[in-house]
């Protein structure tokens, strides 16, 4: 069983999730709903997007610039091959396998 | 969300997913079982150690000591309330919430 450190740490997970869930977020949105610092947040997300796995746009929404995060195919996917994982290790445990 | 660092750690996720499945084991079959190197096993252990969620007993067996590992009341609580946790946010990513 292996774990990808970019989806596994827990702020990142919780981030990945939220993407999945939700689609494309303002930077705003995400750091009130995460409750997470602006900073900590930021790193995060420039970790994810080091890895191809966020993709970033910026635009002005009422003539202030704008920043949104959205998953790309490739982080779905980390998250959808994390979240088997798991889900593995979680079914595991009723079958003394 | 609330991720315990103690459980969440990736070889201690997967230590206690196997103690808790496996009831007491050895310090040797853990390190086979997990294919983790011992020094690493040993310092997680004493991390779960540390925090009361792991019992150790030393004993001989045909004159050979044997060291071995079983989750305590408590490492079995943190471990099912991590479970829950998980659940929870992969339960979420259908519901949209």
């Amino acid at each position: 069983m292996e774990f990808d450190k970019l989806v596994h740490q827990p702020t990142r997970l919780q981030l990945f999730a939220y993407l999945y869930r939700h689609g494309e977020t303002s930077f705003s949105d995400l750091a009130d709903d995460l409750d997470v610092t602006e900073g900590n947040l930021s790193s995060h997300l420039q970790r994810i997007e080091d890895a191809d796995a966020v993709r970033v746009e910026k635009e002005f929404v009422d003539r202030k610039p704008r920043t949104s995060y959205e998953l790309t195919e490739t982080g779905r996917e980390k998250f959808e091959e994390h979240v088997g994982t798991l889900e593995a290790l979680i079914d595991g445990l009723d079958n003394g396998g």
